[in-house]
């Protein structure tokens, strides 16, 4: 039995362009053409003759391609010395991919999504036999989405992890352990193909599997964006989805590099979104002209449905007054611990550093950065023209502490248990400290204001009973009144943070 | 000057179709095809020949169809009779559309997911010039869709708003203030091009503007979708959205139809999502089929950020152990009230009915039918297979008052104020009333455990202090540890509720 693959690819293939002018449309051109073809031996597999541009398109072998120009060139000498051809050339190295479908809007969508452009595509009304033709480039890489397709497979989402730290580890962790379950339910096959930190990178087109510790030790490397984009060309990858998870500005800037290469984007490094305005606004009109997406849900507030809620208030028109909240899971932690207990500021503070809550550099969460950032990425979420410098911090730490070294800091953070100590006992009766930012003004102006300071606040407020290392957002608007809509969860750790991260994966993927 | 179109549209033409076997392959055969058109002076506009399947397309104006196929007939009559030819045949009714684009992905991605389907398509590798060929029935719609798209104009989503209540009055109110700004911001067009309720529907294919409420007023329609659907295809619209602001079994109903005629679904109407679960996951099959999204954001919680949450993390593995919640706007407002001031229960009732915050058939709030269908919404959403009898609704309400008629019920709601001032008098101290619904149980199992109970809780606990008409959500989770992501907010009301549909609209139009 002669059982037909279900998607045929035919490489080496070259189109012969014929190009004039109203010329062409003199019956009896069209006749030329094939019949030269024909005398020359030379089999045809596939001809378009264009309509409004006058040119004329024939498929022909590879090795050919030559013999082929080079006959029509004799048999339109006169017209070609004329003019009214104005030339007969070959673009070779293109393939065609043969195949039957249902579902063709699907499929093209798809194609299109992955940069695929078929140079010619035929399909007859009544029929499900589809013929494309593809630069021979991508053409494993059609066929393979043609075959996920056709065959109703799992699509494969192909994942670059940059950066494998506590929160990479995590999310590689939970996407293995969930990924069986989302190619039964979602059809969707996620596969990490690439887990890269500052110096090295591992690449696998197949995917890792729990191994990948083990396997993530070998390739030196530059920059890893570069890595991943070569990679993904060279084995011609579909969906692909390149993951931040560093607190590098260095992979950050890669960013428009990886859109413009066809990656949508998935971060929880607020660096990018905090570049002065320009270089913010310049990434958005590469992903728009590129057809990508950008997310970072985890930005602020880890895996708390945050940005993605502001951003469709915003853009529906709902008119939002404030944004204010304890922005921080670690000096969450650190100011309802300290304010609770009885323990000196330091040994609360090394608290949150054991808990793994807090940034390597322990002066970006306790200088107050870390919040103003995050206050930033929301600014400009509102469409606000903020820069970093416009946020007024006012930090509990004497500048001292904060001009020293890293390591100094660490060491010296005791001296200011006395200070933070008063802070305390000078507060009234039935109140805490909470470290507070706050996005306010008039947020329909070029720039809103931004504060983030210590604050005491009364024990029963909503500030006052937080607890652990949550974070607490209120979001003010005019059609929800008085009342704010209110987000309370853990804005910090790993493994939060990493789920965060998979459901921008998982958003994008779904559009997919 | 000859300045030309930059999309030329060419209608009445007809693909001739000749089919045979291996018998095509043989050199020659395209020549006759070829020369016998020519011969009956037959201008043919484009000539593809199938690479795989053996079979030659070619494109001639309507009215020579006829004679083409006579004329190839005759010619290879010998082949006919042996069965070398299998058969020749036109599709008339086909359209060519000629243009140029540099963003030839996004443009097929925007037609894939209108369901527009090139017969043919052809651009040379060099080239930005494209040539495709589509039914008749299409051909508008693809113009306007390639126009918008190389001339960079917004792209044009229509919505079909059914439902012109409060809700629907608000989202159409919201979606014309804001429509200018996502014009310029988002490149979208969005058009209200239909406005129904139960007995009428007003259409207009080029949107409404402010004064929808006086034009609103004519057509009277048996199925405001039946209408939609007939008119979207009368006049090529693309990017359809079906939203559902209304509460009707009837218009939910439709969706599947909806679906498959190629509109997205946006839903504040719970009636489909509490469907015997047998309908509920035929619908998804359908919209996994035709490719199209169904938000419904504001079953559960208006405009609160609740079922995107869960979707997500549960999707993403997280392990979601128990949602408990406010659920009902109405039923919070009226507890809230009732709890802490001193008017009797019917009267703080009147005051929620006069706020607007009630269902019109006061009942579905009070005998917790309401809040029972938002808690197997989300049941549903975590894959588990409850029905709505599951739920266990523990009444405050005497049986009696419940099985009246709507008006009688209002006017004996006062027999009910003696039984609740009993249930608020008997709490401890510091506790108030609370209506909270509980999904709960082995969440990994077939089935969940659904409670609504009015609960006696401290004043001070997250509970006891909710203000207003707000609602509350609590989501445990695994990785999230003891304290649960909470969500606080106003979840009722036509504003809120309208913001909330808008939410939905905008997240399916980005991804169009």
């Amino acid at each position: 039995m002669n059982k037909k693959k279900p998607v045929q690819l035919l490489r080496d293939k070259a189109i012969i362009r014929f190009e004039g002018k109203d010329f062409l449309g003199e019956v009896g051109v069209d006749g030329r053409i094939f019949r030269s073809l024909t005398y020359a031996r030379i089999s045809v597999g596939l001809i378009v003759q264009q309509v409004a541009e006058k040119g004329i398109s024939v498929l022909v072998n590879s090795h050919v391609a030559d013999d082929a120009v080079a006959c029509l060139t004799k048999e339109f000498a006169a017209e070609l010395a004329s003019g009214a051809v104005s030339q007969i050339f070959h673009i070779s190295g293109v393939s065609v991919i043969s195949f039957a479908t249902d579902d063709f809007p699907q499929l093209m969508a798809e194609l299109a999504r992955n940069s695929i452009y078929p140079m010619l595509l035929n399909r007859s009304g009544a029929d499900r036999q589809l013929n494309i033709v593809v630069g021979a480039g991508q053409d494993q890489k059609a066929v393979n989405i043609i075959e996920a397709e056709i065959s109703a497979k799992p699509k494969t989402v192909h994942l670059a992890v940059l950066g494998n730290g506590r929160v990479g580890s995590a999310l590689i962790d939970q996407v293995l352990s969930s990924a069986e379950e989302i190619r039964q339910r979602k059809k969707l096959d996620l596969k990490i193909i690439a887990v890269a930190d500052s110096k090295e990178i591992v690449l696998d087109k197949n995917g890792f599997g729990s191994r990948w510790k083990e396997e993530a030790e070998s390739m030196p490397t530059a920059s890893a964006a570069e890595a991943v984009i070569r990679f993904g060309r060279l084995h011609q990858l579909e969906n692909l989805i390149a993951v931040d998870v560093t607190t590098s500005v260095d992979v950050a800037e890669k960013y428009p590099l990886l859109a413009e290469n066809g990656f949508d984007l998935v971060s929880s490094n607020k660096s990018y979104n905090v570049l002065p305005i320009g270089g913010y606004r310049d990434l958005r009109q590469i992903l728009r002209k590129h057809n990508r997406r950008y997310l970072y849900e985890t930005n602020v507030g880890a895996g708390l449905p945050l940005i993605d809620t502001i951003k469709l208030l915003h853009l529906s028109g709902e008119n939002i007054t404030r944004i204010r909240g304890v922005f921080s899971g670690s000096l969450s932690y650190i100011f309802n611990h300290f304010s609770a207990g009885n323990l000196p500021f330091s040994q609360v503070v090394n608290g949150a550093v054991k808990r793994g809550l807090t940034h390597e550099d322990l002066r970006e969460d306790l200088s107050g950065k870390d919040v103003a950032r995050k206050l930033l990425v929301l600014a400009r979420e509102l469409d606000l023209a903020n820069e970093l410098k416009d946020v007024r911090i006012d930090s509990f730490l004497p500048k001292r502490l904060l001009n020293c070294n890293a390591e100094e800091f660490e060491q010296s953070l005791q001296k200011a248990d006395e200070h933070l100590e008063e802070l305390k006992q000078n507060q009234q009766p039935g109140h805490v400290l909470r470290y507070i930012g706050d996005l306010h003004g008039d947020l329909h102006g070029d720039k809103g204001l931004m504060d983030v300071a210590l604050h005491s606040v009364p024990v029963m407020s909503s500030f006052g009973r937080l607890s652990g290392s949550d974070s607490l957002f209120e979001i003010y608007t005019e059609s929800y009144g008085e009342n704010p809509i209110t987000i309370i969860g853990a804005g910090a750790g790993a493994q939060v943070t990493a789920r965060g991260v998979f459901g921008d994966i998982l958003r994008i993927s779904e559009t997919k």
